[in-house]
């Protein structure tokens, strides 16, 4: 099956304002936006609410936007990837939408939200994200964390209740992100939005949405935290861009930075056979006018299917089966034990662990990530 | 309730070799460090099973080790907070115990770790931790991640069963970490622990044992992470330290770095109840002789009690309350919206949500957190 | 001497936005930020060009502006510590300014400088600043190094004649910065920065502004940063605010976090006799309304001050300096050699170097950063 | 002409030691490894005075493992590129060696260094390195910074006096660390090094040893450093290896992490006529056992005669020739106003500097970037 690339309009559309600049280049209708994308192949597009239809938008106007958006998805045949809220540009949401301290906010925000599921219902969207950008604080003191993830799980067992009220098909992604634009943000990584969705009451309809360069930022492996994810039957949604580890959030496109990391991710997601979309969601450079948009977007999807090519030659070359073998990767995926049972165990214990015989076999990583490091280079 | 210091034997032992140095102390006598401990005031003491019996001891000699190890507990009256498995130190274990490529050395893990089970057991330890430092990669080619988490998974069930069969009271803590000394470790944060606790056989049997080092070397929020383990109820053990950000792991004294951050852990620690050790995982500093452990360990419970008056004063102060009151902090315990039901969500439809007006509100936050930089500097 | 505080325009004035929304306050007027600053025991204000006469003002309106001005500066007494030129905000300087690629922006660039530094002499500045924030790129391909030291070089000395032949008393302070909004931006810490300094056609002229949160996103140790410019006879201005590694930049008030580095800071200021003005570059949250501004503003100049009167009581109590004795801090500043020639050579080869028994010193670093802990908590 | 390789004894040699475990492979003798290094294509070695001749090792033997070890380097040809002292393994050197709080200890430490220097020019060495991995601190508190930056200027001033009069032909290289195994070690970055070097008695004489995983640590770009060195002249060697940001020192085979990175570093070494050795100051995996140690080194090897040939491509490639131009790249190495002159300001002045226009240009950075990404996958 072909990949499925979508981006935001919200990333060929980024005006390119920065922390300590404003914007290098015009917004794009989205209309147009969804014109070009299917001109260069994707096959897709996600949204925020307020992407499409700015707050204070009348109910007039709302549907003059969408008639003339749906017209430009028919026609160019494009789908809708994801739809999401925008629960973190007012100011109102400053200190949390979900979690601020003030319940009046919450509500609004449960409110916005409901609205939005509805928008992205009326769209298609299989898939419905939620990144808590403002869930967060800069100083401890100003919320306990427990009450914070109570308010959280409320909000989205209540939206997730709405849903299935409304009968739609949504799923639901949560979006880890460590910091920025709070200084600590809940849910930061994968493995506390994993967590998170055991706690809710509809756990079957909540799975997590990764971004490179969330779990990047601090540091942790993004296949790793995929691999998990997959594990967990919670791959819902993907966001991939690039991003060097310990920096405000870059949002590169693709493959820009951390190739060898980016290999796995694709090989990962194409082993697994997820699915989903291949979402971008990255930003061109503030350097760029409007070609640069292009250059970006295409860049995204060349890069992603330059590597998913390598990722089959990777399955077809002997000499790295081979070392695959000689590394025992295969032998991972063995039961140790098998299940407990006290002949199990009596087994187990019986036998000699010889550390010092067992310590002598070389594990060979450096010669199989060297084949990796080649097949990458296209010396293979 | 007083807190309940520990120290683990390795900690006070530890001889100050590192990457680039051999040791600059002679390693202490488990039954020295013992005494010496509560002369300075801890409750206990935690082990892994080599700092007390090394790999290869006869049975004969593991006997009078033991017998005269527990002698000198009871001379003191000191106890075991927990005891752990040295699943790292050995070379056999290089590429991981529970998850090596190699099925011989997870079997030889495990069995090792039964072992070294019944040595907690026979000592009385509460909590038995599982730290995973070896299980991880360099080369993210050398490990399917799914494989490994199915056969961590399958180790801590085994060894589950095991304790339950044997009888013994333990309960397990999993103690994340990102890397180091793998490039990444399986299990990198309190929530992905969190997380995989989910999918065990006997989850309530297993919580986490987080450590303020491991995830701050990823500049997660050690309050945030430890108030999501306590929101779940799995917070079984904490290990006590002190790092910087983005370094490698430097387990300084407690407090001796991020004062502000270490007073919201004790501070959450003393307001949830925790009832557990206050563990000491940290290392007097390599420049030290054995006059510098005492120093180091008199210090780390030394800043917890001053934290904790802290923390009193912090609830005692009114002006501080009523600056937690101005900024609503207690208002993120009432409910949002109080459960779905039609009505409900039409009465939250039906409100005006008037952001522009919510926007004005000022949160004080500069306020508050000044307030807790005064009562840390003892201006108040 | 009390030290002499100041603040940015650009501080106070912060109206909020961030790259995930949008403002949150209105922003002041410079005269009124002027009238509070006084008020809160401010000793002035900095400013750039922009933050005053936006680009674009007519000469005429300048003169009304800048005569506004004045009057509020001498009505309050405020001084003006430092001005400097806003070479990022405009997207013409989206890809440098002294560095970018195209030469008309480059001289443009050059223009603005020369203008800015009229409006800082004529405001009586001590320091004229330069923060390259754009001088840098996200893709290494597209600049070469040295070509882009090269034109930083020329730009600075250009505009080092021009003050000298404008017969300005300026010094200049460059102010280095790792990354943000760059990818990675050219002179991005304070070594950098002085060995470029070393380089200029009027080095004497030129020195350092290093700011706190600028090394700490990189996670270089602060206080031997400015050691470093101290020990140069370079450190010309400083930017105070706190920030944690690794991190997006945060800009958060002195002391917020990071309470022990801001102490060795303040001391250090305080022992070197350094004279210039102590500059609170930081911002309020974005959580902040007005009251929050002068909130953030207070508590930057009472943690200073708090952390100076500690570094008193620190050269006051003998326990702390017994622990610095036997920690041989003063045999530190004690010459090793004391110059080379054949003799001392000859009896430093003679001498017994017995390491083993060098070895044996304990540093007592554990206490003597107790002491200090100690002394932060009020506790001494 | 071709590049030169060398590699550390202590590199291939290095027996799989870490924090938390033992060594996993037997130490290897040092002409074996001459041996090897020659049969897979290295120029040379490089070598600590310990690795080769181990602290306390008497006159006569000494004399003896010289011989030999020079029959190797005459039997197989290679040859020495660089020296340097061990002053961080001994406890001794805990504390520091040149900057130890004991005066004793700095004695030793220089001593030391002179007789290793009398080592490293019997051998030939070209370059001495000081790497001062022991100088620095893990508590502020325990060395004023401006005290360590002159017993280290006194340290090398006096080593370089004694290189002259002895008569070595050798050259000084400073390679500056951020932190371990120190908390933060003086001399940081490439740019504190840079500077502190323009403070010696003979900064001529001395240049810098960059590390790819040093700067990398610590979030730095390395082309960016690199740079920097070159345009100072002051490129007197380097060492080439791989690392993540903000982790341990991993120290991995050239090219095992930033592909991209280490393109632009070959890259910039070849365009620069870089002479020096390119010395792999890496580590094999400690997952490995010896066939592993020449996997590794033949990868680094492999790895940059690769990227040293696809830079040769990118200079041939019209299609990334052209996209340098219309991105203006060789437009940076043009002076901006070619020196300072009343006449030059008048006519910069003059000019109109439409800074809205000069804001449409886009850069195409994107474009360029992907050309890159495509010449690494071998697309081109």
């Amino acid at each position: 099956m072909e990949p499925r690339f979508t981006f935001g309009l919200w990333t060929v559309g980024n005006p390119g304002r920065d922390p300590f600049g404003g914007p290098t280049r015009e917004p794009l209708d989205p209309v147009d936006s969804v014109r070009k994308l299917a001109e260069l192949g994707a096959w897709g597009i996600s949204l925020h609410d307020d992407d499409l239809v700015p707050w204070g938008t009348s109910l007039a106007e709302r549907d003059l936007i969408m008639a003339r958006f749906k017209a430009a998805l028919e026609e160019t045949g494009l789908g809708v990837g994801m739809a999401t809220t925008n629960l973190f540009g007012h100011p109102a949401f400053k200190d949390g939408a979900f979690t601020s301290n003030d319940r009046a906010v919450r509500r609004a925000a449960i409110g916005k939200a409901m609205r939005s599921i509805d928008l992205g219902a009326e769209l298609g969207a299989e898939v419905y994200v939620f990144w808590g950008g403002r869930e967060g604080t800069e100083a401890a003191v100003a919320k306990d964390p427990r009450d914070a993830l109570d308010r959280y799980r409320e909000a989205i067992d209540v939206l997730s209740d709405y849903v299935v009220e409304q009968g739609y098909e949504l799923r639901f992604a949560i979006e880890p992100k460590p910091n920025e634009p709070r200084g600590d943000i809940f849910l930061p990584t994968i493995g506390h939005a994993l967590h998170f969705i055991g706690t809710l009451s509809r756990p079957e309809m909540v799975g997590v949405n990764p971004e490179v360069a969330h779990e990047t930022m601090a540091g942790l492996s993004f296949v790793h935290g995929v691999g998990q994810a997959l594990w967990a039957g919670k791959l819902f949604h993907i966001d991939l861009n690039a991003q060097r580890i310990g920096r405000y959030d870059q949002d590169f496109r693709f493959g820009a930075v951390g190739l060898k990391d980016a290999f796995f991710v694709v090989k990962l997601l194409e082993d697994a056979g997820y699915e989903g979309p291949r979402h971008f969601d990255a930003r061109p450079l503030r350097v760029e006018n409007e070609d640069g948009i292009w250059d970006f977007a295409a860049g995204c999807m060349r890069t992603y299917l330059a590597l998913a090519e390598k990722a089959r030659r990777f399955d077809a070359d002997p000499e790295i089966q081979a070392a695959l073998a000689e590394t025992k990767v295969p032998e991972l995926a063995r039961p140790t034990v098998g299940g407990y049972s006290p002949e199990a165990v009596d087994a187990l214990l019986a036998e000699q662990h010889d550390l010092a015989a067992l310590a002598t076999r070389g594990c060979r990583n450096e010669r199989l990530d060297q084949l990796v490091i080649d097949l990458l280079l296209g010396l293979r």
